[in-house]
Order: C-alpha cells, then sequence, then structure tokens
C-alpha cells in the first residue's frame, strides 16, 4: 500500500500531544548573499533534539490505537533512533531494551538511558543486529526499525507537513537522506499538499549508497564504514519500502566533506543554532540547485537534529570557514 | 537622575519595530538534574546575535524622538557594540563609522560592515579611543559608549522586562557583567516589575574588576588584558553610572574558566543554541546560589549572544565535558 496525505495527517494527530511544533529560522544576511530565500524547520529543536522522536512516537502511537499495545519495546541504534525509540516508550509507559554499539556516543547513551529504556551496550553492530532480533521474538515484544517501515515513515513526513501549512509557495525542499524514513515521509507529505512543489535528497558523497542505488535501479550496499562527518546519513543501504519513494524524488544531490562542513559552520553561526553535519549538509545542495535557476526560489530545508558530541565539534571546526562568505555566484 | 521602570518600559516601546521579541528556552533535563527550574531568554536570537541591539537601538530612537537625529554616528568596540550601533544607525538611515582593532574577529568585522557602516581598523585598542574621540568632536556627530549611558542601559533592561512580563514569580535573576550595562538594565526592570526577584550580576573570576570595585567601594581597573574565553566580559572597569546600579545588587559572583567552559558545552547541547562563552558563565553561579537554598526555585538566565568565532570554538571543545552530568549535590 502506498503512503498518502492522509497517513501523514493520521499521524501528526496522533504524535501532537507528544511533540514539539519546532519553529521555521531563516537569516535575512543568508538570503541577501544567496538571492534567494530559504526556510529551516529546525528539528534540533524537537523532543531528543532530532526528527526521529517523531517517528518512533507514531509507530507507539498506531499500535496502541489499533489495541495492540506492546508489553515490551526494542531497537537497535548508535544514534538518534535510540533516544527516539526510548522517549516515545516512556510516553506510552511501555518498558524499552536499546541496543547500542559500545562506541556509540557518550552523551547518547546518557540520554537513551534518562528516558528510562535498559541500555544493552555490545561490542559490534553486529552483535546488537542479532540481539535485537533475538529479543523482538518474545511474545508481546515489538521492534521498531529506524526507517523501513510505513509508520516511522509517516511519523518523519509530518515535519515538512507542519512546515508547508505555516509557509506557502515553496518551490522545493531539501531533505538530508541516510535510510531514506524522513525523505520518503517529506516526500509524502509535500506532494499531498503542494504537488507542484520538488522534493530533493541529500547524501553525503562519500557515503553515497542511495544515490548509487538510484542510478543502478537496484539497492546499493556501501562496502564499508563510510568515512563521513554526517553520521547521520551513515546508513549501509536504504530499505526496500524508502527506496519505493526515492525513485519519486525529483532529483539526487551528493555533497562533499568540505561543503558539509563549510555549512554547518555557516548555518551554525547564522542561525545560532547547533545542528549535526547531516542536517547542514543539504545547504550544499540547495545552492547547487539555485545556480541553475533564473528566478528568485523558496526553498525549505529540514535540519534534522542538533546531536553532536565533543570530538565531533571539534572535527568540524579544525578550521576557519567563516572567512569565506557564502555566495553561489 | 535614576533609572526607573517607565524609562524601560520607554525603551521598550521605541525599539519595539526593529528587533525580535526572544524565545524563553528551557531544558526539562537539567531541571530534573537540579531539582529547579532555569529558564533562559536566549538574547543570541536577537538581532546582530546579542542583545547589544537593544541598547543601541534605544539611544538612536531616544535622539531621533527628542529632534536630535545625527548627523553621523561613531562608535568604538571589538565585538557586539560595534554591530550593534552599525545595524540601529542603519535603521534610522543615519551614517555610522565604528572604530576596531585590526584583531577583532573576522566575522564581527564582516558583520558590521554588512549593516553598511564604515570600518576603521587600527592597531591598538587605545589609537581606536583616540580615533573615536576626535571623530565625536565632529558638529552632528553623535558617539554611542558600550554600556555607560542612561539611554544604553534602558535598551539593555529590555530584555529582562519582556521576560518578566511573560514569566511570573521568578525568585532570581542573574546576568553576566562586562561593563555593567545589561546587569543595571536588567536590576531597574526587575525590581520596578518584581520587587521581591533577587538580582545578580556574574564575572570571570579572571577578568573580576567589577568584583574587586564592589568589595573596595570604588572602580577597580583590571591591569592588563584578562586571561578569559568570557570576551563580552573582557572590559577593563565598570561605569561611574553603572557602578551606581551594581552596588544595588543581591549579590555578585565571581566564575572559573573551567566552570564557564563547562557550562558553554552542557549549554550549547542541552538547548541546541550557539551561544557565547559570556553568557553560559552564569550558570556557575546559579548552581552555586542553589546550593544555598532549601526550597525549589525559579530562575531567570540572560542569555547575552551568539557571536563566536572559530578561534574560541576550538578552545571551548577542547576537553569533553559532557561526560560529566550536571549536578547540584
Amino acid at each position: 500500500m502506498d503512503l498518502t496525505l492522509s497517513d501523514i495527517e493520521a499521524a501528526k494527530r496522533r504524535i501532537d500531544p507528544f511533540i514539539n511544533e519546532t519553529p521555521i529560522l531563516h537569516s535575512t544576511q543568508l538570503n541577501n548573499w544567496l538571492g534567494h530565500e530559504i526556510f529551516f524547520k529546525c528539528e534540533n529543536f524537537q523532543k531528543i533534539g532530532a526528527f526521529k522522536a517523531r517517528g518512533g512516537l507514531n509507530t507507539v502511537a498506531w499500535l496502541v490505537e489499533k489495541g495492540q499495545k506492546p508489553k515490551h519495546i526494542v531497537a537497535n541504534s548508535s544514534g538518534n533512533h535510540a533516544q527516539a525509540v526510548a522517549y516515545a516508550a516512556k510516553q506510552f509507559d511501555i518498558p524499552a531494551t536499546i541496543f547500542m554499539p559500545e562506541y556509540s556516543s557518550q552523551v547518547k547513551i546518557q540520554a537513551t538511558r534518562s528516558y528510562g529504556a535498559q541500555v544493552v551496550l555490545s561490542e559490534t553492530r553486529d552483535i546488537t543486529d542479532e540481539l535485537v532480533r533475538a529479543a523482538a521474538e518474545k511474545e508481546g515484544t515489538y521492534w521498531i526499525p529506524p526507517f523501513n517501515h510505513e509508520q516511522v515513515i509517516s511519523g518523519q513526513g509530518t515535519a515538512a507537513f507542519e512546515a508547508l501549512q505555516e509557509l506557502k509557495d515553496i518551490d522545493a525542499v531539501f531533505t538530508p537522506c541516510g535510510g531514506g524514513g524522513l525523505t520518503s515521509g517529506t516526500l509524502i507529505a509535500t506532494k499531498g499538499l503542494s504537488p507542484s512543489t520538488k522534493v530533493f535528497g541529500v547524501e553525503p558523497l562519500n557515503a553515497n549508497d542511495a544515490a548509487e542505488s538510484l542510478r543502478r535501479g537496484s539497492i546499493q550496499r556501501l562496502s564499508g564504514i563510510p568515512n563521513t562527518l554526517a553520521d547521520g546519513a551513515m546508513t549501509m543501504a536504504v530499505g526496500d519500502i524508502t527506496f519505493g519513494y526515492l525513485k519519486q524524488l525529483n532529483g539526487f544531490y551528493e555533497v562533499s566533506e568540505e561543503q558539509l562542513v563549510y555549512w554547518t559552520q555557516w548555518l551554525t553561526h547564522l542561525l545560532k543554532c547547533r545542528l549535526e553535519p547531516t542536517c547542514a549538509m543539504p545547504m550544499g545542495a540547495i545552492c547547487e540547485w539555485l545556480r541553475t535557476q533564473k528566478t528568485k526560489q523558496r526553498v525549505l530545508m529540514i535540519v534534522s537534529g542538533g546531536n553532536v558530541d565533543q570530538p565531533t565539534t571539534l572535527k568540524i571546526w579544525e578550521q576557519d570557514h567563516l572567512t569565506h562568505i557564502p555566495s553561489i555566484r
């Protein structure tokens, strides 16, 4: 079954009591420099600091609505999905166990625990995969996957849905793409509300499995852990459900590490926000797209999250990019 | 003449068309950890990225209101005051010249120019002082000082004024103290709106001229450029007008560099905001004060600004403080 706007609307209704209606920021200075209007839907101010709260909550609320409230929820993640599931389970008083690799950032482990979830650490990602699979077999246990799930996708789509109800006449929407949950949800919400608005996905050039998959027409897997600061887009492969939606995008961009760091510094500076390199990345694509446009464009970018640890922060700020003013000329 | 609440109200009315009503953020997690409620009035989201826009605008608007619109505005500053005066002058179409030391951060020089001001760079702060004094002697020229001026103080007080109209039953307000403009304005606004609310000033221990001045009962000057990351509080001495108000504070705190960096990391992480070390600093004082309190307190902190350059960012994140959870036990 293909998801439609009504699935996004249902998700929005379900999760509304538990989430923040996040602000839409803009920078007058940036708009002057680029000669276009860019709007930032700031999911870094979402519960748990990332859009992932939406998909987690929608999945749990949907189960409860169907009368299938689980006795136990499990998930495996090294990142924001761990916190999202822990937070969602807590809102419905359901015990949760999250399997995380022990190299996950301390800040994210801490936060996941602070939402009341039991955190099980193990040496590799492969072990967490095995453990969550085994745990999910117990009766009454529900395993919430990070992206390849219709209710997760519908939840993620509510960010663009909110933004496009507030902003009119948006010409294009750009989202970062990891497993494709946010990108798919954004596509469904946007095409439902405003069919002529273009939707683009963006990946790091160094972790471009989705771009490769779209070029070859079948899902491609990264051959090893990619070397990118955009840790939210390091997913090894998209899912079969999300791939179906990614094929309907108006285009897909790959952004270099230099561009990604450049925009992390500049958006931090201009918006006064803490944001992950993953979510500054689409600005590289937006500039590339704007260079091909002859008239003034109104662009929406989903700022996906703001959970950054200290080692990543140091890498982001290693060199000074603030000396070089943004321009698309 | 002593300033009163009506001066703050007049300032608020004057500057309202030109400023942002900045958001008040809080962190549920932080409040749980500390067992108290802390509210952050986020002036990092103010025009020019700092509260200084308020004082600059109020001074220019007050001159215009009196029928004394200057032909030319001048100021000397290495920091946010430069941008504030440039921004304020631009709103009233008045040409501005800002004298800045050439070691000022590129980002701040750039921003000051982007508001249309002429920027004159010179080798030392002393030379900028001489140049601004000479420039101010020309007929029709008005020199806006950074803090020791009643209209600047009244403007800065509007941040606390806004916050205390939105929040009720605040027990204490904490502000960073450089030259004392923000602290004085906050004191006047707070005592006017809510006489029983306590007001505290906070300084870096490494630049504690105001604390020393209060201890000795007369204005003390720092003997050399202080070694602190809180560059917004590096002022060499407070002014005679601001000192009169600082003496009326309920207390004054001095915060170590370690505490100041610790809280810059944690507030960045919890609030997902870009903020200057100067404005994270009061959290060190708030924790010290909360340790002496027996009942649950509601505290307002003014987050003064978010303009941080790349070298300072690297210094802030040199070590990882996010592994050590905030606690007042």
